[in-house]
């Protein structure tokens, strides 16, 4: 492990590969114009230029450079670049910024960079965020750091941590923050601007104020819109929101964001069941729920258990992937078998075993198409088991169609290929059946799984899978057994 | 045509069938809280006593539940009904708020409510929306209704709609709107805030006023938390932001999103070349982009050409999905062909018939594991052709590990069920020659797709089954007749 790190610094400090790591940043801030545009104004040195300098020179450049990047940009950078490079921009980086940086990568690279940093570095960082942030944190810190941190934290900052912690990731309670801004409804806007102008900042992206009585319970939102467009004397009772939307820390976020896109809110608070206020969420949390969870979906159905950094090493890449393929392999030797029992078949009707892929593959692809539908329906909870016979009928309906005019064609080709017209029947009739079978489980399994509070996109596409194959094989073998032998 | 519409008309007249829609509405309410809690207060009566009421109850409490509705919450059920309720639903909302609900609704199913509209209910529709809202909605509108409407807006109106439809559906032109506030940089906050107080109401999202000179050049943004924060005699030039994130219409709408998300903004103004102020982009149209986009890229890749009705006809869905089942067919054919040039081996030795699916199985698999993970490093920007090298090198590696893994697991399988060492041998070195076929290919393809500016998910999970399919069974039906026969 030391030693390790060992050969890490010493290629860190390698000249010649300096400037291969301020090239590549320079390529990352070119390719990406909206960066240079806004961020980063004067003119960039070319890269004939670049070559030219010499080792010190570059890395002033490249310090230079990442110091008038965004926190966000510099996470960027880090995410695309190879662990050699990305460990000596975070050496050149993390003294200042550390914290922000860390809570901008993602969870993978988040975890080659802490692994980089000893005990001391990692307090300092932590010490910079708020607790919300820590929260985010807190699970990839060493358990001392994290012991180190809780002491360090007041009375306040430390219970509002551990209530973060003790909610699950996909609730509202992990994802909202507690920089609010609260007044009570008995002042006039007068004072509100008074006591505002008396604040040395607004939290980020507040767009209203909370209106609470002295219980902490909500009585209402102020948004400054309000604030701005009404005459000084107005009383915040009279203007005040009162039908605000508002999460429980236990909501689902999920269900969250889909309120935020449908109501176009910028902030929202969170509130206890006593309707006390407890913290609220904001817009760019909800923008980074809604991007993890398509990206999880789509990554759940391809097998990947989780986010993948892409440079990581071949080592933890077969271990974010051996599960599935496992389980592939499983399935694959069960419809091996299938085939297995018609062994005597293939030996007199050897076409049998050219044409049984194609019987096997259609439906594998129709029933994962059915299944990407429905599992996008729930997940925009536009569909549930309540229309589970409707969604049958439909899907059965299409894989009817699709049977007969592919198995038609198959039928046909099958027939030309080996002059055979039972064969051409069979091979249609295989086809239309095995449809069927893909759209009655790509239908039923996400739903079934849904039912039983199971994320319907991990794992129903390799069940389809397995059993369109298994189901496929059998079909078609045994029609052919029954009717060609 | 018409007819069909008649028939529509009936079956929604039809008296049993309303209250079956009544529960599916109060199902909806009820299934999501967030609804319930937020949007709708009162008490809902509980579906036994619903079952009691007749017609014309059912109808006014339908109406009546439907009014107090946000116009998200109505797309949302219209979204999640069958065609026929759907059309009930809406001749009870159409009135009203058609046009904010049109805006709602996907795709697919506004073009079922607008094929229940005739020209005049569009047109009313259409002239309550924004210019921004009428570019969304105007691809979806009969020609001569978008003509009417032309033909009804002022000269900066039609020139607006007219600028924003001449902008691809992906660039900031098309997202943009024009609900815009401008102050000239010379006066005081005090002027400002006069200013606003006159204004009947700032537009949804306004957190920044947008600065400009005589001729809409801009010249910065004033956030509101600075007007409420600082002293009322402060001159606008001397707090405003210079450094603002800004954009230019034909920048594109994914990157526009990332800088929304990198750099946690709520509007940026959009200008021209000339940096005079012609829209703002708003957080609510980019956390919209950021589904479409994670959402396309997962339909893309199950070969879904767009998104679908869940309650689509069978014949439509038929339409969406035979070209990927054709293109799929096809490559099933080319892979069976494969095997029909080994028939004779299979002949000698049939247990290869039984054995080699696994073989192709397992490498379209980790194949579409390697694409999956590019196609979404792609997305994110994090990795580019620049990398093809090492993601080669490690994808290679990772294959070649598996390979080694599984395949001795397979050989050992093979040779327990078979009792023949060689063909374990050569089942072993078929399945590590394949996934390290998958790798290469599921590396190259996605990003050479890229290279030439195509949409890397569209299409490529195709090719690599098509790919390790053919290959899996050359290369192990090849290697089974050079050493086994």
């Amino acid at each position: 492990m030391i030693d390790n790190r060992e050969d890490k610094k010493e290629s860190i400090d390698n000249k010649e590969s300096l400037s291969e790591t301020l090239q590549q940043v320079l390529h990352l801030l070119d390719k990406h114009k909206l960066v240079e545009h806004v961020v980063h104004k004067q003119d960039m040195p070319k890269h004939g230029l670049v070559e030219s300098l010499v080792h010190k020179q570059n890395l002033n450049i490249l310090q230079h450079k990442l110091e008038q990047l965004h926190p966000a940009d510099v996470a960027y950078i880090l995410e695309a670049l190879p662990l050699v490079d990305r460990l000596r921009v975070w050496e050149l980086v993390k003294a200042d910024r550390d914290g922000e940086i860390l809570l901008e990568v993602s969870d993978a690279v988040r975890q080659t960079l802490i692994a980089d940093m000893d005990s001391e570095e990692l307090l300092a960082a932590a010490e910079q965020l708020d607790t919300d942030e820590l929260a985010d944190l807190a699970p990839d810190l060493p358990k001392d750091v994290l012991q180190d941190l809780m002491y360090s934290l007041d009375t306040q900052n430390r219970e509002r941590l551990q209530s973060a912690l003790s909610y699950p990731e996909d609730t509202v309670g992990a994802m909202m923050d507690f920089d609010i801004v609260t007044i009570r409804d008995d002042i006039t806007l007068e004072v509100v601007l008074r006591y505002l102008r008396r604040l040395p900042n607004l939290p980020d992206h507040t767009d209203k104020l909370f209106v609470v009585n002295r219980d902490d319970i909500l009585q209402g939102v102020l948004p400054l819109k309000r604030i701005i467009l009404n005459d000084p004397d107005t009383g915040v009772r009279d203007i005040m929101a009162t039908d605000a939307v508002m999460f429980h820390p236990e909501d689902m976020a999920d269900q969250a964001a889909m309120a935020f896109e449908r109501y176009d809110l910028v902030t929202a608070p969170v509130v206890d069941n006593n309707r006390k206020l407890v913290g609220r969420v904001t817009v760019d949390t909800v923008m980074d729920i809604i991007r993890e969870e398509a990206e999880s979906d789509m990554l759940s159905m391809a097998g990947l258990r989780e986010e993948e950094d892409f440079f990581a090493s071949v080592w933890k890449s077969v271990q974010n992937r051996w599960a599935w393929l496992a389980i592939n392999l499983v399935t694959a030797l069960l419809a091996s078998r299938v085939i297995g029992l018609f062994e005597g078949s293939i030996e007199k009707i050897v076409a049998l075993a050219a044409l049984m892929p194609i019987v096997a593959g259609i439906g594998g692809n129709s029933g994962n198409q059915t299944t990407t539908m429905i599992v996008r329906g729930l997940a925009l909870g536009q569909i549930s088991g309540y229309h589970m016979r409707s969604l049958l009928k439909k899907e059965m309906g299409v894989a009817l169609l699709n049977g007969l005019l592919w198995g038609s064609v198959l039928g046909l080709v099958a027939y030309w290929l080996y002059g055979n017209a039972s064969l051409g029947l069979v091979m249609m009739a295989a086809m239309a059946l095995n449809l069927l079978l893909a759209a009655i489980i790509g239908v039923t399994i996400p739903l079934v799984m849904n039912k039983f509070d199971r994320d319907p996109a991990v794992g129903s596409s390799v069940l389809i899978t397995a059993l369109t194959d298994s189901g496929g094989f059998m079909i078609f073998l045994g029609l052919a057994t029954i009717f060609l032998i």
